[in-house]
């Protein structure tokens, strides 16, 4: 156990860090940054470094002994090292790197969700965990998402970025023309589409949520089996997109 | 038009009060900060005063006819006027300052919606939203919920707030209980309720959404006629209450 009391600590500096995508990539970890994230990292074993604040040791014991037992470094320190540390308007007083997960080469399953550009942190994050919730078996991300590994897209997630397996590509048009070459309904959702609940699909599906501002790409559409749209009853024009993921990937769960 | 070049005129500093709850309360007025809430308050003839970015009178120029037609007061701005009128990461060059919405004493329609303390002020506004889409006839919110006026709460209901009469209280369990008495089911929402597909209503329904950290209270708890609970398939815990909302808004709809 190591004690830190100034910012400028070097291992305090390469947690820092972490904090930008670029070193993230480069040192392929992040930050697992509350109590629920942390709580999960430990528990998978794919805790690096554990940082706990010096005035909550007690409270935290149980992890620092699993973290040292299983040779993760662990590092006390004060409440401003754990406010620079720390994205979060109230920190925790605990967080911990994380190994960048394994992606899959391919994804298989029953229903799965694909993200087209969507660019909010909070949407990209709640998706995810609503695909856990509605046990969508994993996730495509194509280019122009928000960063999986920031840390308000991780917030959002909820612990689900430990459970739902995600597959980053710069092509998603071709992954999902993979996808149904292998058999699988690829539902793109935009306004003025068929009725989705008449023809949505619930078994073997891709759902591909488009970005916030332009929907799902040309490229995607081009390639999608479905075109498909929520009904809008009010003087709504649109439902913000993790609401529209929520309530199809509900819907495609329901056998 | 009146033409202002610095943050400390008057009128200036009587728009930026407007970011403060309580100058809200005592004024009667909000501020619509992008070009939909704008459109949306010009064409209810709702706009007190508008502010026009200076650079950006020709596209707005038929606003600003509409506007000093209807006896608006019109304010010119310099660039910094408007970022430090407007509360938005990037400022629309226009905003306007509309009067409260009038709130109606009873609710009445098929299918309602209860906010029970949700805190999250993008929680509240995207409910909003989704009530909107979803057909839905007005929104009840009670004590401990975002303002409905902050700027927040307003972007995240994409001009909704306009549409879904809301009617805000401070006794959320006494309205529901009288709505009961007309006849209401009130369906509060909780871990381990009983299946939300097997029994929920579909008219003359109070869908209540709970609080993000501790969900119903339990006055509202002890008024409701149903408990139900939105299956959980994987290691998820539970979903975003305005995910939650949306999915169990568009079900609740479905006749």
């Amino acid at each position: 156990m190591k004690e830190i009391t100034s910012v400028r600590n070097p291992s305090v500096q390469r947690l820092r860090e972490l904090q930008k995508p670029r070193a993230r990539r480069e040192a392929g970890l992040f930050i697992a940054d509350s109590v629920k994230m942390v709580r999960e990292a430990l528990s998978l074993s794919l805790c690096r470094t554990l940082a706990v604040e010096a005035g909550r040791t007690e409270e935290y014991a149980e992890w620092i002994e699993r973290a040292e037992a299983s040779g993760c470094e662990v590092l006390l320190v004060t409440r401003s090292v754990m406010e620079a540390l720390s994205e979060a308007k109230t920190p925790q007083g605990v967080l911990c790197t994380v190994a960048v997960l394994p992606e899959p080469q391919t994804l298989s399953g029953s229903r799965l969700v694909a993200l087209d550009g969507v660019q909010d942190p909070g949407n990209v994050g709640t998706i995810l965990r609503t695909a856990d919730a509605a046990g969508f078996d994993g996730a495509l991300m194509g280019a122009g998402c928000a960063d999986l590994y920031g840390a308000k897209t991780l917030r959002s997630t909820m612990g689900s970025v430990f459970r739902v397996p995600v597959k980053r590509t710069d092509d998603l048009a071709g992954e999902l023309m993979a996808m149904k070459r292998r058999g699988y309904a690829v539902v793109a959702t935009e306004l003025g589409g068929e009725d989705f609940y008449a023809h949505c699909p619930h078994e073997r599906c891709v759902l591909v949520i488009g970005s916030e501002g332009r929907g799902v790409s040309e490229a995607v559409r081009a390639v999608a089996t479905h075109h498909l749209a929520l009904p809008m009853r009010g003087g709504a024009e649109s439902l913000n997109a993790a609401v529209a993921a929520g309530i199809m990937m509900y819907e495609m769960a329901r056998t």
